[in-house]
């Protein structure tokens, strides 16, 4: 092992593995974890060519044989918890997505979800056992997080009891849709519903789309890849144009809405029973923010461990890059968040394991807060993360951009989680929605619950904006509480200005629409101070579910990092607010300084504990023992380019060069 | 044509010819350029698939074939001004880097700049007609922005009147220049030079490396490509081992220093001769990224024009996206900052080639604050440019993610502007150690010129923190001669809080590196607001010379938008530093929303006025016709995964799964 990188594993105050156990929820999850690790790294059949040196057909090969294969091994094992099942799958793909993510995670959980109890007879067995491999595809061309735009029709034919389906525009072919290109051989299509001469608006179908026998495309399906992304390499998103498809009127998915045989159509009893699936995901995408972000901050901070650059002191060695300021600022408070979204990731699946519950129950008072809230989250967890992969990435300098690091790869995988399952700025819209309506019950008088209660307190306060000197200042910056309570405050304030402008506007303009447009921005801000608010709180109070004390102080330093750093980032708003005075914040930046030395010393220790093996991190610069430069020239020697010594192009065009000049 | 973007092109209120004219430099230069474009375009020579359906070994292949080609066109043409090149080069290779860059951008100027007359008649002419074939070998595996760290050691041998090259380490490999993986047969090589038992520090030998009959490695020479990247896919960028490899005396560059036969070393008489390349680079890369940041504009701007999505008035047909407040907030800030580092370019380059006359001429007086402000306009920018084209992508929503986008391609040839020819944290930190130097000279009472020049004056006010109500507010939102000047007291005021910062910690410590790197967020934050103001300043200065009126006001919307969203984004400084007041601020982003909806009518236009050709700009979304879907179900079929109905992957794993299940 690397001697600079040991040194700092021994310098650490606090046991690893302890702090590992809390980030996996108790001793006996990190065991069965490696466990399932362990099951798939020493697995021969997920063996394979570094994926850096295969071609686009080549990647999607191999991830169809590993997804085969681990179906198989899933079976084997009797592993069917979803948890179980998620960590088997990432470690499979190395985090990666794969060709069969929508039949697993869309296209089975809609049959159970959807169908009757004759559709899931004729269904799901056939795709349990990927006789029928599924998709699910919404997303048209020229519509996205907007669904009520899509255009694809279904038009019931009562003669022969089927369904018509069609694209009939090039705006309404299906595009994005992973495994719809190559894998899939049927997708549940979502159509506007056309029977007895009216629009009922969109509704789910199962539409065979390949032979099952063949795989060749049917007759009146166009399907296909849509091409390379910036990433996805192994995932076959596809486009799907239907021409005058007919599927037998059971494929309509029938559970809630129905066509009967005449046609006449049976609206569903609410419109909200689909929304879960939408709100499960956008949770798990918090957690996935953390994942993403703290794989980034293992390799840079491993990587500015072992590295030495540049002189601090004249005539000395070279310093570890992690001794530098500047490396710590841009390093320590990613680290830092990269906790708070973890832990922020735990409390939303918590949250909406016990709402679903109630649910279930009939009782839907915590929808609106939940739906509100894994909107806005996932909108500003993936919006620093994806930012926060990159500042990693070039903390590592030139070598961060070579494919070995890992970097890009982890960015390009994770970078797509701001613009899909909703477009990040029109959940932070969403949210605010909510805020705003809430601000006015409280205005009301209403008493409110939940993440937004501090809205009634502001009633009571009728914050207003003051000049700097004229209040007393109550913000402790060494406090984690009373930072919290600062966050609220800003939060309150800036939903505040957004309500406030909204009314102004709508008194200057008829139309509510405009008044909206024209307040995005001070909503947006709004949500995202809220959002902000929720992750500081959530730190804070994770903290005291702590009991080792050397852990408890490592994990309180990177709260307070995280809270006070988030203060610097946004220094306007809290001055603007009257929340911190102008020398106050010259002490936050001084404290966050502090904070920085502090984190130091354990800083390998901390990204130890998210615990990502070699095999899975799959990272040059990364690497637990720290041989970054060694591991980095075997690697090289393996690319494509260096199979011959000569590369064909010189025979081609540089010789012949030569001598026509 | 598309009928929205039509109908944009029409509601312009300029001609965007006339404004074309000013970015090119005149109506002559945007001719020559265009005839310049259209030799490369018509050209059959330089058709070739798209590169994005290509593996990296036949994209590298593409580009060294279109290198060579272009080799003889541009002899043929008699095409010998830099910057005519330069546009050639751009247009063949559409903005990517290729294998050649380094042979025509470093090898070929640094035989010209520091080989004897002897040495330029032995390797000059064979370089030129491309039986040489060199790369410039500085980088090492362990060493990057610090060359001094470099280790690979050239050894003078007067037995045999040779150099003895070594890579003595892992950690001396060379790593990353351009073009030394395959294609190059010599490098000029940075090494410690050591004779009569002395090290003399760095110096420059050119170093066989290749057969220049076979193109094979030579004995002692572990050369190869260092595998794939974030981007630079054509390029092979390379490693390069040197075990005991011999080469003449007379290969070490001896123009400056010398090593007589018998082992006695002579001193250059300057160090700064190698400067100036370094700084003509930095310069040149401002001027690239608004290069790169325009071209994302231009893609996310037609395509919002384009785009319809979601409804602000129900009922209503979907708007373009580009009428959403939160879209115009993304892109059109950007689209001003373009702008910017458009003009911010231009300047560099006048100023560089001003100074180095003066230079030839013996006056070195103003090389300093060219080099501060080159290394610091170059992080600058980049940092703000590569933010931005990720902002430019995510704006397009999932398209932006497909390569078909070009975003993908144009984020990760720009990403390592920000790491390479310095880091720039680094680079933040030489600029800064300039301002503090210049700050202490204007304390000492030194009258200092140029862009610091502002240091005097902060001198003279004794720039205090004052509580906000305290000072009388003379910032006028409106007027951009004010906004300059509030950009410049923000700089005096952080310059001033660094270098006090700097003492204090003088005062604390022994240590001038500790107490210097214990500063070191305070010294970034000093630079980045001096570039900050030197750019907002420029973008003003450049409306005095825009004569035509209606370009003159599209214009300066745009410099006061620069100028006030800049506020905003650092709006703590701005009120930290009590140049603002907190209703001031809130006019100013009132301000900046009136701002977007004046630049709104014009946004396709300003783009309109890059003038970069389809061919160039390679984008289905960015299209000057704004036929996006059309294009992009066009591009999509040609995708590799598309050359077989069926993928053989099915027949390989999903089809026996099917059994097994």
């Amino acid at each position: 092992m690397n001697a600079d990188i040991r040194r700092e594993r021994e310098n650490a105050s606090f046991k690893t593995e302890v702090l590992t156990h809390i980030l996996d929820g108790g001793p006996e999850k990190t065991k069965r974890r490696r466990e399932i690790e362990n099951l798939v790294i020493n697995d021969p059949g997920f063996q394979h060519e570094d994926l850096n040196f295969l071609s686009r057909s080549e990647r999607y090969d191999a991830a169809v044989k590993k997804s085969a294969w681990m179906i198989l091994k899933l079976r084997e094992y009797g592993i069917s918890d979803p948890e179980e099942i998620f960590f088997y799958k990432s470690f499979v793909h190395r985090g990666r997505p794969e060709p069969l993510d929508l039949h697993l995670g869309m296209f089975l959980p809609t049959l159970l979800n959807q169908a009757t109890p004759e559709q899931q007879d004729a269904f799901f067995m056939p795709a349990w056992n990927l006789k029928i491999i599924g998709t699910y595809a919404q997303t048209e061309m020229g519509h996205g997080t907007h669904i009520r735009g899509l255009e694809t029709t279904a038009t019931y034919d009562p003669s022969t009891q089927e369904f018509v389906l069609n694209s009939p525009t090039v705006t309404s072919i299906k595009w994005w849709p992973g495994g719809l290109g190559k894998t899939s051989n049927h997708a549940v299509v979502l159509a506007q519903l056309y029977t007895q001469g009216n629009c009922h608006g969109l509704h789910a179908f199962i539409v065979p789309i390949r032979c099952m026998t063949t795989h060749k495309p049917l007759p009146g399906v166009v399907v296909g890849d849509i091409g390379p992304k910036f990433g996805f390499d192994e995932v076959d998103n596809g486009f799907l144009k239907l021409e005058n498809v007919r599927i037998p009127r059971e494929n309509m998915l029938m559970k809630y809405a129905k066509v009967e045989p005449d046609g006449t159509y049976k609206k569903p009893p609410s419109d909200k029973l689909t929304y879960s699936t939408m709100v499960f995901i956008r949770s798990m995408i918090v957690g996935e923010s953390a994942r993403s972000l703290s794989k980034a901050c293992m390799i840079a901070i491993r990587y500015s461990a072992v590295r030495h650059q540049s002189e601090l002191r004249a005539g000395e060695p070279e310093p570890q890059i992690l001794d530098y300021q500047t490396q710590q600022y841009k390093l320590f408070p990613l680290l830092a968040a990269a906790y708070a979204f973890h832990f922020m990731g735990q409390y939303m699946i918590q949250m909406y394991h016990r709402i679903s519950g109630d649910i279930s129950q009939g009782d839907f008072s915590e929808m609106s807060e939940l739906h509100a809230l894994s909107a806005g989250l996932k909108a500003f967890t993936t919006w620093v993360a994806t930012e926060g992969i990159e500042v990693c990435r070039m903390a590592c300098g030139g070598h961060g951009y070579s494919r070995c690091s890992r970097l890009p790869d982890i960015y390009v995988t994770f970078a797509p989680t701001c613009t899909y399952e909703g477009e990040n700025t029109v959940m932070m819209l969403q949210t605010a929605r909510y805020l705003v309506k809430s601000y006015s019950q409280a205005s009301a008088g209403q008493k409110l619950s939940g993440m937004v209660s501090y809205l009634n307190e502001s009633q009571q306060h009728h914050l207003q904006a003051q000049p700097v000197t004229a209040r007393s200042t109550v913000v402790n910056i060494n406090d984690l509480t009373s930072l919290v309570e600062a966050y609220k405050l800003r939060a309150a304030k800036l939903v505040e200005l957004a309500a406030k402008n909204l009314q102004h506007e709508l008194q200057l303009k008829a139309s509510k629409e405009d008044a909206w447009n024209n307040t995005s921005i001070e909503l947006v801000r709004a949500s995202d101070a809220h959002c902000h608010y929720v992750v500081v709180k959530t730190f804070a109070a994770k903290l005291t579910e702590v009991h080792d004390a050397a852990v408890h102080l490592a994990l309180s330093t990177l709260a307070l990092l995280y809270a006070l750093h988030g203060m610097t980032e946004n220094s306007g708003d809290f001055l603007q607010a009257g929340l911190l005075t102008v020398p106050q914040l010259s002490q936050v930046s001084q404290r966050v300084k502090e904070l920085l030395s502090q984190v130091r010393p354990n800083a390998v220790a901390l990204v130890d504990a998210f615990d990502y093996r070699d095999e899975i991190l799959d990272s040059a610069l990364g690497r637990y023992d720290g041989n970054v430069y060694e591991s980095m020239f075997e690697w090289a020697q393996k690319s494509p380019l260096n199979q011959t010594e000569v590369h064909e192009s010189y025979h081609k065009y540089l010789k012949p060069l030569q001598s026509k000049l």
